[in-house]
């Protein structure tokens, strides 16, 4: 099966299957189709089959997916078979709120420090070490860090996906307001809180004046 | 002009456009094609196509659009000529932080008040008034509050939520890590940072299993 990436949609309908197909028994239940877990989870048919394809392939003809086979292609998914670690820089409001935030070892990340260049906040009161940046490199380097997190402002934030990209991270989750240059081999991901707040207020006028036209 | 609702990305490119077309004297350049703006900005045509479409309808043949016309759509895209009001419920790290985010405005929202019902947070050191959860009906009725931001945690979401449709609120931003009923009248748009964390990882692993086939 050629291995295609996971939307996010997909990867969060991911959880609901899980908990589902570990209810049943493989013994009993040694294959499972798409048709029974839409039915049974009341989610489209269409969509089921979709999120099973890409994580799984076609399923056998007649038969469906193995069950046990299907939950652990869909355990890699999530990451829960191989932990990847992350580092994040800036530790201001939002990125203390991340740090607090114990939901992302649910899909296989685990933040193992945080950076910080003001001296004040470093080894503060938290459940995540707060180390200064000039222990930035040799820590990445030494805990092989994947991905790194970048909450600090603007101004600073090149500058940090720099360092970065040189420490050996491969994947940045940006959520400073600006657009950052990384080379081709690395990805980056854009988290920006105020455009998704600006699409809900930009649903919302268009509900507005478009009411139901049925009515 | 059938109106449609304008997508995350395409609201995120407008800023953009913006800038460009501002710079425009538009007593000179009465008119304006897509292809120059894409070319202009080194954007793909297709996507400008698109975007301006959405925003502006289809452009007059061999002219292309009204600058002025197509600045103020723009505009009104971003809800600069008309400000949205919100609350945020939860004033725990992740609340503080997006109170103290000042890029809310720029895209059209504002965030009147927060609340909370921990009475040791109420009226803390905070740019953004932090009121008692006994006044939030009558707050959100009097200042005619559209939007509520909930983060407050996965065990009083629903409560929250509950409150703020009765409040008169017809859109709703979930950070919590759960699933919202709300009445079909009401706009739900979901916030799962642990998701998209989730979605960059598994983006990084499908890359390392599948390395430019061409070397």
């Amino acid at each position: 099966m050629e291995k295609i990436s996971v939307s996010k949609a997909t990867l969060g309908r991911i959880p609901t299957y899980l908990n589902y197909l570990r209810e049943l028994s493989p013994e009993k239940v040694p294959y499972i189709s798409a048709t029974t877990i839409s039915k049974e989870l009341n989610l489209g048919e269409v969509q089921v089959r979709k999120d099973l394809a890409v994580v799984s392939g076609a399923g056998r003809p007649r038969l469906g997916y193995e069950t046990e086979v299907l939950i652990e292609q869909l355990e890699d998914c999530l990451g829960r078979n191989k932990m990847t670690y992350a580092v994040l820089v800036g530790t201001g409001r939002l990125g203390r709120a991340l740090l607090q935030y114990d939901g992302f070892e649910h899909f296989g990340v685990k933040i193992t420090a945080a950076f910080d260049c003001n001296e004040q906040v470093i080894n503060l009161d938290s459940k995540t070490e707060i180390l200064p940046m000039n222990q930035f490199d040799s820590f990445c380097k030494e805990h092989k860090i994947n991905i790194g997190i970048i909450t600090v402002g603007e101004g600073s934030a090149q500058q940090v996906c720099d360092q970065m990209v040189k420490s050996g991270i491969t994947a940045i989750w940006n959520f400073a307001p600006c657009k950052l240059h990384v080379p081709g081999s690395v990805l980056l991901q854009n988290e920006n809180l105020a455009l998704s707040l600006a699409h809900l207020r930009n649903r919302l006028s268009h509900a507005q004046e478009t009411p139901n036209e049925k009515i």
